[in-house]
């Protein structure tokens, strides 16, 4: 399990399948960040005035992925189809979203590295010209996570330490062959890994394994070192996940550095009560849509890679007294090279 | 929303993605009706040897892709991915799957839908050469999912007679360039479509809207008629469903005639407290791997339509009072003709 796979997990893209739109969006406590300056879009309260949390989180996603059709000066008709999950059972946000906007829907399920998956998959479609545009974008709400996860917060139960804070935020992107944009030039899709934690107020160490076997896969099979990315980003790892997989690494030769960050490292500036940082699709999905986007478009960055990573769990499997698998899927996004022109 | 889409819904496979093995299991209930003698494995007793009905549903699906896998004299890293989703909260009887089998992991949801999603999906990406090898599965339980969306089993509650029944059962598909079968020359991506209904125990109603939109749209794009095909089969309508789908589709102008069929009304032969007939992922996913694949490989038919249809609801959204949005999926699978060789 420790060795990179014979399988072909890992896809080239030559075509340039670029992110010719992208959109973001966070709640009140994700605006309080680092980060804030980039969101395109930021509540004031997390209800949007909407009488339930999870019909806040799907406006939300209607919102997110309107925002991104609507910067790109497209239409909804423009868009060959949605390609989007959620946390909700059922990803009853993703598909009543397809709904209102009347979108072919392919709808996928990676927990918190659906982000990547969509756009790993997405980028597959455009590059191989199945589409010619298609939407990859997710959401998730911290109020309904915990409601449906967890206890509803009515119950004002106690967090442990270890846990994480599920992000009120999402985004989008669009993929396309003709426009402007950074582009996705490989994509490794995840195996299911298992270590056998079971504390599921310890996603990070839960989900850093898989995180592990992505990126040493993904490097092998694109022939980079770590050193050649301007931004190596996980997904969710938070504070002790990312520890975990920067020991995982190095103890396999791969020494991260200044480069490597975690999306749920950066988005909570004050700890606090998010403890060991954010969680959810939301939020791999806001980072990237918003501060990574903006400095691989600004050209400060030019390839990053994204590892989304996912707790493929449910309440069901955790009662039954089943482990934790994880499961991480990366992208390389890189800019154009100014001296190729 | 009654006109055919103007999005690019419908892909065309040149290469001719081949469905090279497929496998099929059912429960005991299943077993009894006409398409018994085509099933690949049925349980003598639904628990599988398992101390809960997710466990059971699980070695399922584990045992459905083995036997795909082992039916086509292939080994388990033969297979670059694996595409599926079910009924389960999470999706986890397949991503647990995919833990244990060690594959590469590409977590769908339709509903029960999924069968033919995974299908479409892979077809895409064999017939584009991202992959060479998948195989795209799902099962369902009656028992867990009556303990998930409705109730639990010991509390005897009564179904009315609208209600349909959660197929024990599944299915896979090795889809692959290489080898010989059946191919997927074209797909059809569904949209969400809601007519309103918000009766959980008719999904028939609420699932023939996203059938009759998209058997109209594949048949437009393919410029097909119905009589071009040998069977044209819904995933999981059941008797109602059906009448609904043939009532809709003839105000259209499309007459459905004896090809015509549901899954859901094959499988169970004296529909006693099945009312409706089958339902759930594994209706559809059981049905084309048994009967209609043995049909196609037999060369009695020549050209099928399957279209399976989903219901993307959850327990949170009818509690909230939302309707039931649908979806289907639709895949055309031929032979060759044999006149070509």
């Amino acid at each position: 399990m420790f060795e990179p796979s014979k399988n072909h997990q890992t896809v080239f893209f030559k075509n340039k399948p670029r992110i010719i739109s992208n959109y973001s969006m966070v709640g009140p406590l994700e605006s309080k960040g680092v980060l804030k300056d980039y969101f395109d879009y930021v509540l004031k309260k997390d209800t949007f005035k909407e009488k339930s949390f999870e019909l806040a989180e799907r406006k939300m996603l209607e919102h997110i992925i309107f925002g991104a059709i609507d910067k790109a000066n497209l239409k909804v008709e423009d868009i060959d189809a949605m390609l989007s999950g959620d946390l909700l059972n059922q990803i009853v946000s993703s598909s009543f979203t397809a709904r209102k906007m009347g979108l072919t829907f392919i709808g996928l399920y990676s927990a918190c590295a659906t982000m990547a998956e969509s756009l790993a998959l997405g980028a597959c479609l455009v590059d191989r010209k199945v589409f010619d545009k298609v939407v990859c974008a997710t959401a998730s709400h911290f109020s309904s996570a915990e409601r449906q996860y967890r206890f509803p917060l009515e119950l004002g139960n106690q967090r442990p330490p270890t846990s994480q804070w599920t992000v009120t935020g999402g985004g989008a992107s669009i993929l396309s062959l003709t426009g402007k944009g950074p582009y996705i030039s490989s994509a490794t899709f995840g195996r299911v890994i298992d270590f056998g934690i079971k504390d599921v107020n310890n996603m990070g160490a839960a989900m850093a394994p898989a995180a592990m076997d992505t990126i040493m896969t993904h490097l092998k099979a694109t022939n980079t070192t770590v050193d050649d990315y301007d931004m190596i980003a996980t997904g969710d790892l938070g504070k002790l996940g990312s520890e975990i997989l920067t020991d995982l690494l190095e103890r396999k030769g791969i020494k991260l550095r200044q480069n490597y960050s975690d999306c749920g490292n950066l988005i909570y500036t004050k700890q606090g009560k998010t403890f060991m940082g954010g969680s959810g699709s939301g939020c791999s999905a806001s980072v990237f849509n918003s501060y990574i986007m903006h400095k691989l478009n600004s050209g400060e960055f030019k390839k990053v890679l994204l590892v989304a990573t996912g707790a493929l769990l449910s309440t069901t499997t955790s009662q039954q007294g089943d482990s934790i698998p994880g499961i991480a899927h990366a992208v390389t996004v890189e800019v154009d090279d100014l001296k190729e022109k």
